[in-house]
């Protein structure tokens, strides 16, 4: 008989803990127990999943006795306290949130771009920043086939990625400009920015706080987060990231420069040989490219406009969308504790990280 | 006295045609008499400007009988059949299409980058694409200053430039979406195109027609316009074009490759010193940079977000910003008339081109 596992979603009201829970459904994950836990003020609340209802529990240190997987998606600095009692506790923390994914000792993984790091953990794994999640799954077998000299990243992001009240938010904002008003808008480029901005109708060029040159967090995250998973130091990339008004789904244009020679058309039998990536281009129909809209709910990143840039020797320009709560945060974190499990259903029954 | 000039406005019921009369009466353009012509299917209908009711007339070639400036704003085969006419009976018609643009003996002309190729018209003056015009606008002073190596270009463009059906469209597939329901999508990439998306919460990753190499003519039009305004046939420009769901106001993230270094804070100087071009970054205030709802109504083009890139010897990323209806369109045609008005004041009462 397969083993099954004690199960914790950590921030399980919040948009991407919500997904879990749908994903870990419908994959069928081998849970004996669910556990939902949350902040105090999001305690006792009702959750009702796969015919089941719970109650959510304040997460403390204590919730993780037993439990075998914890899936945080909770802030930072609740991630930095919680999930080191998490770990001391047997669990294997799998953390959405910024907090560990560029410490040492913590594998940063994609499962279709680096599956071998999951093994190295100490018991905590950290699912990297959306974008950069979507933007790997590209360049990982671009960079097999012919080598990454250099990208160029331009993000098209949506409002799902700033969570529920920014969705919210959004919806207010396109209600009231059709009503000739003004919405609310407090919670674009941050909630608690010194200036906020709009998003309906507009776009915002500022995701996550300013950290340095004139960066911010999400331009630096795809930069330091991509050269981590890839295993390429010295990457050369650099990205704008931008909000625009959609709810779910984030595109990348992104113009890659390669060492070697690679025809738009052999980029198209690379990347749509590669687990998770479904290439949607056809010179034939060229009508035909991935949108948010379209790809949301999907768990497959999305590729088209696949192009010669003739600006460099061996450059391409492509066009990359994902639904980033379901690939970008919480596919991506159960893909990791399927990849644990397998191994440890093929090997000696432990994982082979601790 | 100032002289005062027979004006004609074609495609005077359209979006651009109608921002063109109200710039005219802004900019108090001197002209004696206003002439609204448009397709046979608007005429008659009457349109106020500035406190006079005006009297919509079909466009035929007579039309331009006695008319000293025609700024034509309709699609390319209208402009291509009247143009002419309109030239030989001695009009200069600033034309916004992309009839004439490419064509040896037309210039193409953004007033602040190449205002001496307006003397050498022949009767026809090319305005630019509304994204090369905000683009170049940036360009030119940095290309001044530090040379331009390579330019890699992604836009988020407004619906305003797809026509005032297209900006409806998105209205109602707004209000269709927060309803629940799905509203009508027929407008974008194109009228009449094979495939059409919904815009509203979505970002669709083409604008005009697919041409070649798997490139949009919008992206194309960058390439080639920019050249030719600035006088660099060999310039290396690629560009991703991107439709997102904003009434008006559009944005490009540029990566830019010098031949000499820049840094961020001398590019600024440069730029701020640029007529027609407004600088809003400050690294002390660094949530202060451009969006479209914020420059919408301006006739500025605007930067923000001025930051090295490391990945490349002398690298820049910068964020630029414009009303395309206004600069990108109306604002720059009539600007065009008024540098030949300013010449004929000035030198031999003639304009230097015919």
């Amino acid at each position: 008989m397969t083993r099954k596992y004690q199960v914790a979603v950590v921030g399980a009201t919040g948009m991407v803990g919500q997904k879990m829970i749908e994903v870990l459904l419908e994959r069928n994950f081998p849970f004996a127990g669910l556990k939902l836990l949350a902040s105090a003020r999001s305690a006792a609340q009702k959750i009702k999943a796969g015919g089941v209802e719970y109650k959510v529990e304040e997460a403390t240190a204590r919730s993780f006795e037993g439990v075998d997987f914890a899936f945080f998606s909770v802030g930072e600095a609740i991630s930095k306290e919680l999930a080191p009692d998490a770990a001391r506790r047997g669990a294997v923390v799998i953390d959405n949130s910024n907090a560990f994914r560029m410490d040492e000792g913590v594998p940063l993984v994609v499962p279709e771009v680096n599956p071998d790091a999951v093994f190295d953990h100490r018991g905590i794994i950290a699912n990297p920043n959306c974008s950069t999640i979507q933007m790997v799954l590209a360049l990982k077998p671009l960079h097999d086939a012919a080598g990454l000299k250099r990208v160029v990243a331009a993000t098209y992001q949506a409002v799902s990625g700033a969570g529920k009240e920014a969705v919210d938010e959004l919806e207010e904002q396109c209600r009231a400009y059709l009503a000739g008003q003004e919405g609310p808008a407090e919670r674009i480029p941050h909630y608690g920015a010194p200036r906020c901005y709009q998003l309906a109708f507009n776009a915002v060029p500022q995701i996550d706080v300013f950290v340095e040159d004139g960066y911010c967090k999400e331009e630096t995250k795809m930069v330091h987060e991509s050269r981590k998973i890839m295993g390429l130091p010295d990457l050369a990339l650099t990205a704008t990231t931008v909000r625009i008004p959609v709810a779910n789904g984030h595109a990348i244009a992104l113009n890659v420069e390669l060492d070697r020679a690679l025809a738009p058309e052999e980029a198209r039998q690379v990347l749509a040989a590669t687990p998770g990536v479904i290439v949607m281009d056809d010179p034939a129909d060229p009508y035909l490219y991935p949108t948010p809209l379209q790809v949301s709910g999907r768990d497959e990143i999305f590729i088209g406009r696949i192009r010669p840039d003739h600006t460099v020797p061996h450059g391409l320009n492509l066009w990359v969308v994902a639904d980033n709560i379901r690939k970008g945060a919480a596919t991506n974190s159960i893909q990791i504790a399927e990849l644990l499990i397998e191994s440890m259903s093929q090997g000696d029954g432990e994982s082979r990280g601790r």
